[in-house]
């Protein structure tokens, strides 16, 4: 093996341990596994049914006592019991990290160094995930433990973004408008064209292109069509079209917020 | 040339006339260039600047009056004047389509043939278009007209829809909501982040993976987030968190559009 394998840049690998059996829990298991600058010393659920067909790949157990020294621990459960799961750790003075884009680091017991490791995306456990495309907020208490979860992200491939509180809360929030909001609007066009009998599908293309646009192009630039232009009358034509009170409200109040942002 | 040539398989290339300059004649027209199925006759436009810069490789025009025999003739100019540029053709019985999604059928002249050839996406001069994915509804009046049409949309390797009237409005409203109201979404998120100071950029991979999913998935069960569990304590602090009384309506009228679908 040659000296410069990209291996012998760092000193060791970065060992973690792995708190949840849920979505984001089983994706972390698996990219790490996948790093070889990544370890996992254990992977804990309180049901290790959920598990156990990794037992022949990583330890696993169901006692938060039976937890080894790990370089960083990560707990992905269930925002409501994240401050709980931390209170029983049976250590401290160790790091330890929530990927919650809602929950306080506060909530994290003080025992331990504390620390927030953001995936910002959606999962779902069939899905596959390329982490290259799952950014990641960190926050620590102070800055010691930065590089570390820097490090960490870095490792499977993420982008890495440095995020005091209130800026993950925003994040966390902004997030629900383009990800739970913008989904629903697509329920609402798929309710709209199955009324009429025609497939959701041909809608498709357009979804993806208009997620595209703001790839490379603001938002604000990407507008088009009748609210931006202010056109009364097919404003008007589209409200008598719609059927439902409540699709006729998302409308009036997303044309509106359209006329607002571009000033008309 | 082997008898087997793809070409040897259409009597005759499809030929057809553009009138107007804007984006969705221009993609046209590269589109019907690049396909060895489709000759363009003549390119009309109320002003020549627009389209002088093509006047090698197809016979350009500014008057009506001088458009020679097509088999086709797609006006793909603003929506209110597409009415007055088919009165104003100087032939009739030939087969005449507009672009619109919103536009009648009956707005064309009477003395010609009529249909719509409806590219569903967003265009603009810029930006490159793969017609692979831009699904084109066609429609006529009688079913005379509807196979050379759907070879039009066939020779650009489009898909092809045949819709009827009330399809077609179904559709052009539901891309509003797909196009127009989610970049909304898009916007309003820009609004958040920005005033904490985080960058819109981290935003961007969940944009793209929530269009993604809904590409095998259905946007119902797609759904996920706060109001689909009616996380009330959520609910609550990202309402509170908001500043913008306008950001506040829009989250609340969608909050409870996910609500009412999901039977909260
Ligand atoms: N899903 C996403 O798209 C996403 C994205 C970014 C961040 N996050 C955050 O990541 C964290 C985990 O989310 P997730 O989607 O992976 O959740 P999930 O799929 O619902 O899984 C939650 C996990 O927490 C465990 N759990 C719940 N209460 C527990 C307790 N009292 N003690 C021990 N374990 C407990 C559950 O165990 P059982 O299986 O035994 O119930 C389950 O393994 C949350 O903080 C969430 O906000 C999620
Ligand atoms: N853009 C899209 O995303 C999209 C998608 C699907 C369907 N469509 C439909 O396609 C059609 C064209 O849209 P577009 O986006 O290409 O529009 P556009 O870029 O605004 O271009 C409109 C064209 O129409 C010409 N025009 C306007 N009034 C005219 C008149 N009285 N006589 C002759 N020419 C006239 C304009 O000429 P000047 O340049 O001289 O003003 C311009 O060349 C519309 O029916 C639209 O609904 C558009």
């Amino acid at each position: 093996m040659s000296i410069y394998d990209s291996n012998s840049y760092f000193s060791c690998m970065i060992s973690v341990s792995i708190i949840g059996a849920g979505n984001v829990a089983t994706h972390l298991y698996k990219v790490f596994k996948k790093s070889e600058q990544v370890s996992v010393v254990q992977w804990y659920s309180r049901d290790l049914n959920k598990i156990k067909s990794y037992k022949n790949a990583v330890a696993i157990t169901d006692q938060l006592s039976e937890l080894e020294l790990a370089d960083i621990y990560i707990i992905a459960v269930s925002d409501d019991a994240i401050a709980s799961v931390s209170e029983q750790l049976p250590f401290k003075d160790r790091l330890v990290v929530h990927t919650s884009g809602s929950v306080s680091i506060y909530d994290l017991d003080k025992k331990n160094k504390r620390g927030v490791f953001y995936p910002l995306q959606t999962f779902s456990k069939e899905a596959k995930v390329d982490f290259k495309k799952v950014p990641i907020c960190i926050e620590t208490i102070g800055k010691k433990n930065l590089p570390l979860l820097q490090s960490l992200a870095e490792a499977i491939g993420s982008k890495v973004y440095k995020v005091n509180p209130d800026q993950r809360k925003a994040l966390h929030l902004a997030a629900v408008f383009v990800n739970n909001f913008t989904n629903q609007l697509y329920r609402i066009a798929h309710e709209i064209t199955e009324s009429e009998g025609v497939e959701f599908d041909i809608l498709k293309p357009l979804i993806l292109e208009t997620a595209n646009k703001v790839q490379h192009l603001s938002p604000y630039l990407a507008q088009t069509g009748p609210a931006k232009r202010n056109d009364k009358k097919t404003i008007k034509r589209h409200l008598k079209q719609l059927e439902s009170e409540h699709h006729k409200a998302v409308y009036t109040l997303l044309t509106e917020s359209i006329k607002k942002t571009h000033g008309r």
